[in-house]
């Protein structure tokens, strides 16, 4: 792995430009031993065509073993090392709803959940009320004032809300809330530095407020805050890589996590349509497009073999749009694994094609787990595809004389 | 390679259990250039099947080009990184002998050694005396007394000894009277750090009567000291995996080196039959099982390619006894190479295999070094092993959201 600001020091202008298109979860495993994944199941001679023009490999988005989440596996696919670029729980969630958290707002995970008479927690989610009851909640609990703060209560889903503060000198350092289990009260929330003092205090009297308007709104009677956190301060992309960037992406998180790194975002419709045409349009004003399908990851959720099988191939019919495109460099590859066999997230090596006029052939002809091992870039961190996405696009200068 | 604190937090309770049987010494090199290693030569289609049904690769204990000591070749299959996690040599020589050394005790590898007249070292080693001479010697230092301490002088083999202090505020940080050449004085204990003052003075005492004693014992008449060394106090092996943790070996080393680390330990007969009755002994009340099978490496230092075979062979009859303890993880590998034609350790990157039902399956159908090149887990450290060995079982937590 090398450091940004080896990277950074290295990039040249190029009239030269990547796409690098993103299939969720895209790695799998057998549904029957010895059986074919979905990517190796499904009839992709586009995507074969790439690989066979270009090299094949596998990568591990944040380390061996390690199962990755959304936001740290596109993270690594930017080149940016997960375990280093951590982001709190707080900005995930308000990524994930596509609230615009703006540099110093404090974004905080909230839950409904259920209090007993003497205050203990009872149910942590409570009852998982119904995302329309939550609306409703979140509308009285936006309508708290604190002195010299703007306030935010969107709901997200079910019990699980977003708090944002907005203010001056909201730091972070506050501690959770949420026990983590039953039987025991709320904790405070409390300062773990000075600079956190206020921003505490703040937030412990939402709380006390959200605990007098909630009273008598079973299950839903009082609510647990955990994963304070400011927008990270962190070297933008576009900076870093000298790239003029957009992401293209229906899901509010996707763009989120971009848009945290400085690229432009475009939403587009559900569709693998949708996505290409708006990638057609956003094509011309930039250097590097992030172009990301949801679709895969959402059939390997559902234990869908077919359904993700038949995402892969509704991607493969548009490789040609991309091709028209004309770009440099194209890297094809998934943010980790997601298994229909086990419906959920793996730690198992993603493959990856890279295709460009510059790239030094293998002898792999089509895109699948097994085959990208035996691929000329080998298994190797993903935060790696970046620099060679630069370099296969003539970004990099010579390191030393 | 991921921090052990990374991988702490990670952790999650399972219901599964995994076995790491390491043969030592088990890479190797071919006799003749083009012929196959003890590994390859073997008749082992147990260790085949395991290959076939699971994924292999190709791990560096150490570093690149770095030919690991039994230490460190097992600390990092434990996933300590041996680079970080150095044990002194005064320790290690105490595990070697099975001594119970015990938090603050001070140890040190010791040589009787020949000095002339002036004092000045002619043999490091003292003629290599006999293991039952030193013996004797041993005892007669054993008897020297130091005010306020407890003393051991136990002996190792040939001219090498183990001594411990042991004693309140024995500190480290003293440097070795072993010059490292003949024709000289052995040099004073000397204090590196102020704390460690008392323990320097201690042991110049020690050195200063064991002289009276050995004089005339020629060619034992004096000792020379280096590795002062106390167990170190690292993050153990149960706490950090959250595994109940049992070590089954027959040499105390191995032993040893897991009890450093917080695991239970059974000792063995020298048979792999005792070795795997032991392991299914050990087996119902561990989540994790280390099984250490000495034979292999010790017929490569004897330059016996056949016995290193049979070595192999007689640990693939017993496979099927693991296979029917049904872990839920089977990770076979070596802690180096020991090739037959170097009669000593060696740097080569050590074969593995990883059997379980969550494995992604790789093309490779048998167990050696060349095909564990094209194996799906590749070239990696050695330390990547246990994080992979929890994710298979299930013991690994998503890293974000």
């Amino acid at each position: 792995m090398t450091e940004l600001a080896i990277i950074r020091d290295l990039i040249i202008p190029a009239d030269t430009q990547i796409a690098l298109l993103v299939l969720d979860g895209l790695g799998g495993l057998p549904v029957e031993a010895g059986g074919p994944t979905a990517l190796e199941a499904a009839r992709s001679p586009n995507l074969d065509r790439l690989a066979a023009e270009g090299a094949v490999g596998l990568h591990e988005p944040v380390g061996p073993g390690i199962t990755p989440g959304s936001g740290p596996g596109h993270l690594a696919l930017f080149g940016y090392d997960p375990l280093r670029f951590q982001i709190g729980r707080g900005v995930l969630e308000a990524l994930g709803i596509g609230f615009d958290l703006r540099e110093g707002d404090l974004a905080a995970r909230g839950n409904f959940c259920t209090v007993d008479a003497d205050g203990n927690i009872t149910d942590r989610r409570a009852g998982r009320i119904s995302t329309q009851v939550a609306t409703e909640l979140c509308a009285a609990l936006d309508a708290i004032e604190l002195p010299g703060l703007e306030l935010f209560v969107e709901v997200v889903r079910e019990h699980r809300f977003l708090l944002v503060l907005r203010g001056d000198g909201l730091e972070e350092g506050i501690t959770d809330s949420d026990p983590g289990s039953v039987g025991r009260l709320p904790r405070d929330l409390v300062a773990e530095r000075p600079e956190a003092q206020r921003a505490a205090e703040l937030a412990g009297r939402f709380v006390a407020e959200a605990r007098k308007i909630l009273a008598g709104h079973e299950p839903a009677n009082m609510i647990i805050l955990r994963g304070f956190a400011r927008r990270p301060a962190w070297p933008l992309f576009p900076d870093v890589f000298g790239l003029r960037s957009v992401a293209v992406a229906h899901y509010p998180m996707y763009r989120g996590v971009a848009r945290l790194l400085g690229m432009e975002t475009v939403e587009t419709g559900p569709s693998v349509d949708d996505l290409f045409s708006a990638l057609e349009g956003a094509w011309p004003d930039h250097d590097f497009a992030f172009a990301h399908m949801k679709d895969t990851d959402k059939a390997g959720e559902d234990g869908d073999f077919d359904k993700k099988v038949a995402a892969i191939e509704a991607v493969d019919r548009s490789i040609p749009k991309l091709l028209s495109l004309q770009p440099d460099v194209i890297i094809v590859t998934g943010d980790h694994s997601t298994p229909a066999a086990f419906r959920a997230h793996s730690w198992h090596p993603v493959p990856f094609l890279l295709w460009s006029s510059t790239v030094r052939c293998d002898s792999v002809v089509s895109f699948g787990e097994r085959v990208c091992q035996a691929g000329a870039f080998g298994l190797r961190p993903a935060v790696d595809l970046m620099p060679l996405a630069l370099a296969h696009a003539r970004r990099l200068a010579k390191f030393g004389a």
